[in-house]
């Protein structure tokens, strides 16, 4: 029997702040032959997110490290090439948490077959209907949130992945969305593509107080949700701006993912006006996504029938090849994506 | 007819910071007479509480400020003296918010009696079973932290009026109860009075890598719920030590208290290590006791009989007369009460 031969992106050095080159090796490996229970998949899409890099950098406590020498993982969609498991035959597409390669064995315990909705394309399902950027959004504003109907809700990096989907789905159930973008380009897409009422680009602003002066006006009558993404700046103003009785939902703080943070006295990632959490009875509330995994099924439906009537849409950043690695991560630190950051493996 | 006098405290100049005399003045007014419906109560005990300050400077939020040139308002217990509203009749304990006054004619929809419980004692009223202290108590640990049996808990503040029925609260519903307080007077009474695992005299420790350690030897499985009243370095250790999931409590952040914090930019008020909540999915969460107004039976019923049975007790720190405002006051800013401040007018 021939071998089946794979490319796999190997952690060799943990970077200390941004990942670059040197950090990464792609290497060449041959797969073992398939035993029962096993699928080949040929992967078609993975994901790159910012928590990743925490993963390289050995720098968040609540997901282990990635290992130096071996290969990285992550979330990615791929093609069943051949099936020794009975729930799964050769042509599913399936959802799994080995990215960061091009072909591999799965365990089929580990895969998930995608219900692929007519009108709906492949890459949407590592986006806005994924176990982490979409359940972050749809568990973020439905379970801790608890959005209702004509709400005033705030997105931070509202054209990022979690914060397009988040955004999409306060419109979805009527609420009135202002976000934050970092170009004019993104904020034009937002205002004008995914017509929220009105977006910032932060880089307009210097300061706390300038743009705590622009949500002011943007919420002439409160914020009642925070969907954070960032932190810093942003969230001072945040808060500053919220009604009593508010909800703040801590997705995400990447202002901070380039630092050491770990070290937790030497960074300082506290909002000055914490004290209005007391203050105004707000809740703040982080969560992790992939505790919402028994929803996956109703998730997919809910927002793959979203997307077929065109009420929402998935918007992504396609880097090319495994060797795009470095580029995608140092981009997506940047800013440069809009939507979900992802490789066509 | 005769008509009744009474003594008032009025605010007359705002504080910036700390409460001195120059800022209230004690007064002599003539009492109107009853009309039906209304009550002429004796006070008892009145509460003196941190926020009272936040009202007379004007800095906080939630609350109006006192007015400048009319007497304070807060929670207290009376006689009634004399009753023209059918619930009520002369010689009936009530719980009303018209303290900083000796008597004073009452509507009766603004005065709720006191069901007396055999055993305790009417200051208790005030304190561990009252609309604030009590309630704070509580809701806080029922409500928001939904306390579990078995579960390590923190306290901050653990000998002041809010922090010592938290405590007895955690204890008597089967939690590992650990919390800090001023002094080793305060610390004495907690492990062996009150009978917590273990206290800390906060003054012992200068800065949150030295607090971190100690809390880190004293919840060795880490922290589920911290009820927190402080803020400061206590809080950031507390952050560094919760568990994943776990909750904390915003009671109050006292630290802050003489700031003027309401110029949000000016005063610090953000733990360093603010991003734990998001990376450990912790729920922070404010709370505003009146809120659960409508369960104060429920709760005097449930403290009183824990009372009655020994299992809690109420402690109390009373200065004698409304002359005592200031020393109440300016006592409390600087922990020098064990359990409720109030003052017997």
């Amino acid at each position: 029997m021939s071998k089946t031969s794979a490319r796999e992106v190997h952690l060799i050095a943990r970077p200390i702040g941004a990942m670059q080159h040197e950090h990464i090796d792609t290497i060449s490996v041959e797969l073992p032959s398939l035993q029962n229970g096993d699928l080949l998949v040929r992967n078609q899409f993975m994901s790159v997110d910012p928590y990743m890099l925490g993963r390289m950098q050995g720098s968040i406590n609540y997901i282990e490290p990635f290992k130096l020498g071996e290969a990285m993982v992550g979330e990615a969609v791929g093609k069943v090439l051949e099936s020794k498991h009975p729930d799964f035959s050769a042509g599913d597409y399936v959802q799994h948490f080995f990215g960061w390669r091009d072909q591999f064995v799965c365990p089929g315990e580990s895969a998930r077959v995608i219900s692929r909705i007519k009108g709906v394309s492949l890459d949407a399902h590592l986006d806005i209907m994924s176990n982490t950027t979409g359940m972050a959004a749809y568990a973020g504003m439905l379970d801790i949130a608890k959005i209702q109907n004509g709400e005033a809700v705030f997105i931070t990096a509202g054209a990022g992945a979690v914060g397009a989907a988040a955004c999409q789905i306060a419109l979805a159930l009527g609420c009135r969305v202002v976000a934050s973008a970092g170009s004019k380009q993104k904020v034009n897409w937002l205002e004008n593509d995914i017509g929220i009422h009105k977006a910032f680009n932060y880089r307009d602003f210097d300061s706390a107080e300038s743009f705590d002066r622009a949500l002011a006006d943007a919420f002439p009558d409160g914020i009642d949700v925070t969907f954070e993404n960032v932190g810093g700046f942003q969230l001072e103003a945040a808060l500053s701006q919220m009604n009593n009785h508010g909800r703040i939902v801590l997705c995400g703080l990447i202002a901070y993912y380039e630092e050491d943070y770990n070290n937790d006295w030497s960074v300082n990632t506290g909002p000055r006006n914490f004290i209005q959490i007391a203050d105004k009875w707000l809740r703040v509330q982080g969560f992790h996504a992939p505790d919402y995994a028994d929803r996956m099924p109703e998730m997919e439906q809910r927002i793959g029938q979203w997307i077929a009537d065109g009420q929402i849409q998935s918007r992504t950043t396609i880097m090319q090849g495994l060797d795009s690695a470095v580029d995608a991560m140092s981009g997506i630190m940047a800013g440069k994506n809009t939507g979900k950051m992802m490789i066509q493996v």
